[in-house]
């Protein structure tokens, strides 16, 4: 059973971490997929994003990651209809998540969304709460891998 | 009993049409109102959404199509007080609607807001959802009237 | 239009009055329906329900005061069909009463649901609420009809 | 990879049965397993239930049908640690369940929770409101498998 | 500044032992206080609650640990109108809790409810779950303090 | 005791006038602190959300009026570790200021979160609610203190 985790990840944080190697454990395949938004400038370019994942999971080779463009569906049509994973930490996490496994599904009924509960540890966390903090030099030495602590620093050093 | 049931429809869905079909059946008169945000750009002009409106509602000759700028409070006692009808489709909704239903009631005592439970066949479905689908060329054809596909493949082909 | 306002009434309480008499100003037909529950022995009678709302709303004699057993979707057809209306106060609520209509619909394809907001004043009542606090002789008399605080007083007085 | 979908299904609803078969087309084996709760007496027997499962499922013998008693955990170690696999209908189940995830968790570090979507179409179905309606002699046709519509009809003409 | 934390204690759990200990660090003065109920029969009888607690916060002789019977309302207004404390686990707490709070502030218009997060290590424990996994022999050791799973165990002992 | 009640008030309303008020009564000292956002540019600067508050609170001169910039929780440290207090409307409110309050607790242990409710007269009210009414030259009379009425007035008789 193959499973793609799909995500903005700027930057990826403990709270997916702990998702990707549990996920790791039960799926046969684990692919990890960084979203590419026109749209949206992110902190992180998306060459930034896949080097950090690269960096905090290089213990981890047989855990793929890419960046893919588009509908999510799409991606998931073209990679042979694996099941798409999710991680839920909140209601409103849950609730979003919901009405997206929903549409996914009416698009394409053979493409199916699991969830897996966070870790309550980082149930409060999101990559938006680590670019804030971060932003105010706050301390998130047990909230991100080591890599995008380093590469925080660096980015708001960088923006002086 | 006059009920109006005001939204962005930008585009009109197919979960909208369903409450729309429902309320026609129940109320004397309804009103369905497009709201005017001057501060906030659409996909479609206000002069599409009615017109979208109108295609897709051309059986129901009963059902009133406008537009209105300004407080929806406002625009209700011109119309001499209807009830403003709106759907409801999950807790985020809910929530939301709770405290602009309370803040009306606060303006005008004379004013109700009743609410009616979305199909859930269309519970995952919004015009932003459509949007995002449709600007990917994804299949949104059971999602909304005939004429709202049409005209979203020729709004994403000028964007070419 | 005819609306029928259900619930168990054990006993009203002011938010059950708020949204009766908000509705009777925009339905032209009100009838507020008690629930016999034969499963579960409530803390008046049912006789005694329908005396406290009938003395209760002694000033709107053009609402109409009824009980019935047996599920609510056939109570309702037998009713010609009216909408069932009832209050929101919080999500608990939301999500239950979702589900009850949505569950109505599926028996019944034209008996609407429609929702009204209570008046956050009384967001936190409930008839359980209500027959807790009267049990430790609290104070009840801003959160019933006055009859009500009458009764509950001889109930628990006859308890002694 | 081996998922366990448990519960009371008293009886087993279509919302079940829609996750149990989108659940068998993506992992390699699926045990449906009925809780066995000595203080709570249900409807239908453990035998019953385990019949209609049967029956209801009889097309798919690919899937295994068993009970179990004692907590969940216990059972899912001596199954050899499979997920375990639960539907999320609305935010009320959601919260329940990521309670239970986390505890199972905390039992057992290797157990995994996953969850899937029910179809919209029944997310207002339970078990309980199934029971409910049959009581009162209601349609539950397009609610549960045809074995369990008979079998409702015979319990509740038992019961006169 | 003075708290109060009522709750029923059937039996103390770590997360009820977390808000203490960060209550004590806050408030001037704090009191457990043990809920008697005599409506609904627990595991534990109020005397053995009041020593689990006892025994698990020996090391912390500032705490007060009391029981009382009737309206927490009531109870308060005699301790001196103190403020309410009270954790918050989830949703499913905030809603109750909320309307708790509000009833309170109805009848006493002196007396202040106020909410401390729980650990979210401990976000998915409640006294009824440990009654669960302990009437199972399961394992409770990280969940409850030691006299605390001590007592289950002779409890359990006893039962059989 | 010493309790910080942060927010970007702009404008302060009714609902924190009452949480304000019903917190100086409890807590020993009370400072009101307005955050300084350099990325958001609000209605009102931050001198006149300062002088809103003072006018508004002229009676009460034992509470303290601040402005800070950076994090919370670094302000919080130099203020000598007083709780941050926060008010809770609704379950939106909830969950994200759950996070927030499990976030600053993960950067400062010492450091607590303490939540009151807000009258629910109050419960549909925010600054961005009051913002958009004012804007359309709505009556907000009864949600805000005199001096933003009157200062919302001559904001948009500028816009003209």
């Amino acid at each position: 059973m193959h499973a793609i985790y799909p995500g903005s990840f700027d930057p990826v944080t403990m709270g997916h971490i702990d998702i990707i190697l549990r996920a790791a454990a039960q799926f046969d395949e684990l692919t990890v997929a960084v979203l590419i938004n026109h749209n949206k400038k992110g902190l992180f370019t998306i060459e930034e994003r896949l080097d950090l994942l690269r960096e905090s999971l290089k213990e981890y080779p047989e855990i793929k990651i890419e960046s893919f463009s588009g509908l999510l569906i799409d991606y998931a049509a073209k990679k042979g209809e694996p099941v798409i994973l999710r991680g839920l930490r909140a209601i409103s996490d849950f609730e979003n998540e919901m009405q997206l496994a929903l549409a996914n599904k009416n698009s394409n009924r053979n493409i199916e969304t699991l969830f897996m509960v966070s870790n309550p540890k980082y149930s409060f966390l999101s990559s938006s709460l680590i670019r804030e903090i971060a932003a105010f030099q706050g301390d998130v030495s047990n909230l991100v891998p080591p890599a995008v602590e380093k590469a925080l620093r660096l980015k708001y050093k960088e923006g002086l």
